[in-house]
């Protein structure tokens, strides 16, 4: 199978560049009769453009337009085409790129050798977190999909940015946190971690992050081990995000320093429900969900877009030079990728919940 | 696609169970051509058998055989089918899980979940890390293909057992880490890390740690963006492993608290070839590989069989209970699970060298 | 992986619908620097438009838009999205089918109980022969691929229409298969079959025939045994264009009529190359191109909508009554499928190819 | 993916060659709690073994060995691997193969150039018919679960051999194909048939036919359009079986010659089910089963090993020659293909059964 593809039994497909006439998505294996509108896909893919000074500049509607898949107001079990035309674009400052000079931390060279140089290297092209409206307009769909069968909800949010982390939180506090556009719903640490990245960007630099993504209502049973465990799955689909250089489930690293006799969640009965009394696993046992809240965290590097000089090359000239990136830039990304990692793990819940059987091809 | 397959071009299905008859993997997709013999999968596959005190005193000779895929010495392109047979087998110890006591930390409630009490349970049955000789011997297959076709070495090593941690080392170093039982190829701190897992076995209980894995040699242009990325493909690879909580590129969770003009990673050229001055990225740039050494770290818990009494419950009779977990286990995985890491990485790289063209369909 | 994928390495997903917006194609896994436009797409997509008085008289001006993957006029390496929108749409005819009348030899009852009812029923939804515009448009790229990298040449055309068969033609004659509305380039047979067609028309019934493709130039070795193997992937596509019944290659079902001795293809050496004298094989032995032209054939039922009353039932009043099949419909399909049946044959081709290394990722 | 592999949901991948240690399977998706045991494999696999003197004079025990996956006499989901070993192996004869000569109508030519001559040529390697006793084994499972979960019932029987062809005959008659060597269930026809295999033996040559097969029982729903709708993945599993030059569902070819008003099935209901009164479609519509029998035919090609000298070359040496193959071979494969075709077609149910949800992953 080839590289922009995700999923088995709930599959999509995304294309599209940052500077070309659309990005977009085709997902197949949809269920039939789920309700489904622009308006639903739309409100999600809302919630990740820019919103304030501490994102890029470029503005884009993203106006979602669904080509198929639905019928009468739901779907139909064929495939659903979505996307959104790039309207805002000015490639200009990407003349450098095609003159062979590498972003330090991009994928300029790397894509260049991957594809000879006939990738589109206008705003990154295929590299450019742009592309990732079509992951939230997939994400959007599977987040309905999700709660309209079993209930699940996903909630992420911004655990750390530029080492400032939020504290322990409760489910309720974690609800609020499109309620600012830093999207960590604790406001004393908003504000500091908003001050972090202002004072970044104003310094010509970036700061990154940590995201972390909590679903409620997973039912026990999702993963297919060993290969297509929920954690490999989740890991697989987090990693294709830009930027992110880590993923942990649970305790994750920290689980590294414990002993057996701290990391083991002790197990009881509940309200005639099995559980754990901690959660160190991360609501995922032997690679299937256990029926605790499944936790994941996500390490964001900083945006690799700076203001200040860096040393770099030429890789169609073979020489090196100096470089001062052009472009609008996000002196952080971590709170944008909020709706983005809520919307692959949705994703991916739902490929293994119709995997498993917890959601049938046909809804009522 | 099932759970128990792994890559695109180069593909495993495990098989097998702890106190089965067999654990075993078929590979398809080997190119033609590639000496191979059992001596070649053996010598890896012993890498892996517990060796010392502390590892599980359960003694497998896991003498390898290759049922299919080799004529006159080499690969025929045909699948190459390889298995050990389970000899030193004591199932009494599970009789408990059986009955429906859940270990905690173990997968014994999720697989009854799931496969609805009909999973083999002896010895934690497809969720024992026994199953892992399996990936070992498509591991040694892989690490033979790439350094035969593409001189690629990789190198995994314990970094850091119950939080006791390696200096930087030389790649010199790192290559002798087969050199002591604890795999950590830095005399002193394998001392400490030793004295540290047999202390805690001595209190009945266990330690996790990190193994770093770094590969060399790696070409240019191995990924395949968006969501076959290098990046999400070792990832899923990684967290298939049992008791993996974490997995993080280059700098990892620690980019997350850098600035951009921190992480970036300058480039350069030196002897004609171009690099970068730092390798903040772990060798990964947008999904593809930029030819600088591939640094992927794995963080392994604590094994979750300890000696001490547990909370826990039934899940048959639904009743809680404590439990102290019997059979033969290991106070600590981290070391035994470097060839495991090691190999992974292998296929994995193999298996997208495969698919970029780097490695033919037939070796000269 | 879900139904609406087709091929490994080089992927097509087919979406739209009949009387939606749009039907579209999104292929991934193009090799980069194919030289590409609009215009190679439409031209081919031209062949398949209704042209006379034996077929539709619906009118659609099927103008393909490029949405995604082309960048200074050449493939990118990234997704190439591609679609055409539905302008000449008359729903009203289908109301009979939302109303539960099954039209007999058509996909309403069984898309009806596989969907819910959820399905778009409009002018057939997927299951219309207008999703293939979106094979079309593949196809385009595929045989602009095959012809650009490896002089691949496919050549499709009627054999047979109502029982009348084409005599054995050059090549060259087979060239001009797209020089009169029946795709039968010997002019004489093309006649009759035409009148046999508008007398089925006149009569309110239907024809059925045959199609032959040939593709000249394919290299030895293409085909992954056991079951990837050519005529596998072949027939799988083949057997996905709506009203195929039949798929032989080579002598196909005279095969079982011949002794061995008829049937195997003596061999010779020609100009230096390995050569069959006969082709009883098709260009397939083991399932692996022999460097033979490759010859499958292909058989299409009648189309089922007719204008004689029939035999139904209405399944979602479970009642028995009579259907006149309302719309706008082909008394014959055959000639319509040449370019379809050429598209898809090219398609797997090129899949295959890319598979077997014959064309590189990156064109030259 | 690669080209061992059969199937999403339930797949098969086969392993091993004619002349070597094993030929096996590996399925995974296997539902868990089917009863099982080596008995219901075995009794298929002796099926398929040659009995008498119209078959070939090798003769393998086929022992089939069940390596993982049963437990307590049950599937417990995880993989079933199951393998015979040869026994009766004489492999001088295939020293000719070996020094270059091809066999006409074999693939020891497409093998040797897609291989690079490292395949294993020992009785065709893995171009054998005997690599078939895993499709075998992979079918015995399939035929089980169906019959046990749907009442699914799949009969295949010789239709025709040496253009004789059988009557049509009742579902009661079909029942008693294994009745006799020919698997053909009308005694007086099979009489007639072996005469002509024994006629042909005895002039050194070889006759091919055609087998037909119904499934009874097939829930309305199964297939997945487009490209793996229900004919497409029977095809493409068909055209895996050697000697296979034709696939027809329905009337098949005979479709093509027919109107839309012959063509097309009248509707009705019967005993409050929705029926056709004919069944020229073959119980598939839109590439969706409906309900009424499955028929498909497949047409297999007279064996090409025959005594007669033939006209072929060397491909090492790039000479032309003579050849009279030498080995053990059956004058006709029709009858022994009968139970192939049935695995297959199970195989390929059953794993559609279970994409749409019609077999659950855990069963009661």
């Amino acid at each position: 199978m080839v590289g922009n593809l995700l999923g088995e039994r709930l599959v999509m497909i995304s294309f599209g560049e940052s500077h070309g006439k659309v990005v977009g998505v085709v997902i197949d294996g949809v269920p039939a009769g789920l309700p489904l509108s622009e308006r639903d896909i739309q409100k999600i893919v809302d919630l990740r453009r820019p919103a304030s000074e501490i994102s890029t500049s470029r503005r884009e509607a993203d106006k979602v337009e669904i080509l198929s898949g639905v019928y009468k107001g739901k779907t139909t079990g064929a495939p659903l085409a979505m996307m959104v035309r790039n309207v805002d674009v000015d490639s200009r400052p990407y003349e450098l790129i095609e003159k062979g000079w590498a972003r330090p931390g991009h994928a300029d060279y790397t894509a260049y050798m991957k594809y000879g140089g006939y990738n589109d290297p206008r705003g990154g092209g295929r590299f450019s977190a742009r592309i990732t409206v079509g992951f939230v307009m997939a994400g959007a769909l599977a987040l309905k999909l999700l709660s309209h069968t079993l209930n699940i909800e996903v909630i992420g949010y911004v655990k750390e940015i530029a080492g400032i982390k939020a504290p322990e939180l409760s489910i309720e506090e974690l609800r609020k946190r499109y309620e600012n556009d830093v999207r960590c719903p604790h406001p004393e640490t908003a504000r500091r971690m908003k001050e972090a990245i202002l004072k970044a960007k104003e310094e010509g630099d970036s700061v990154g992050g940590v995201v972390e993504c909590i679903a409620l209502n997973v039912p026990v049973g999702l993963g297919e081990p060993i290969f297509s465990s929920l954690d490999s799955d989740l890991a697989r689909a987090l990693f294709s995000i830009p930027a992110v250089k880590g993923v942990e489930f649970g305790a994750g690293f920290l689980s590294a320093k414990l002993r057996g006799s701290e990391n083991n969640d002790p197990m009881a009965i509940k309200s005639g429900k099995i559980v754990t009394l901690t959660n160190k696993a991360g609501g995922i046992l032997g690679g299937i969900s256990n029926g605790m809240p499944l936790v994941v965290r996500v390490a964001f590097k900083p945006p690799s877009s700076i203001a200040k000089p860096q040393k770099t090359v030429n890789f169609k000239e073979m020489k090196e030079g100096k470089i001062v990136v052009p472009g609008r830039h996000d002196p952080c990304v971590v709170h944008r990728a909020v709706p983005i990692v809520e919307s692959l793990v949705a994703f991916v819940l739902a490929d293994h919940a119709l995997r498993a059987g917890f959601i049938p091809p046909v809804l009522e």
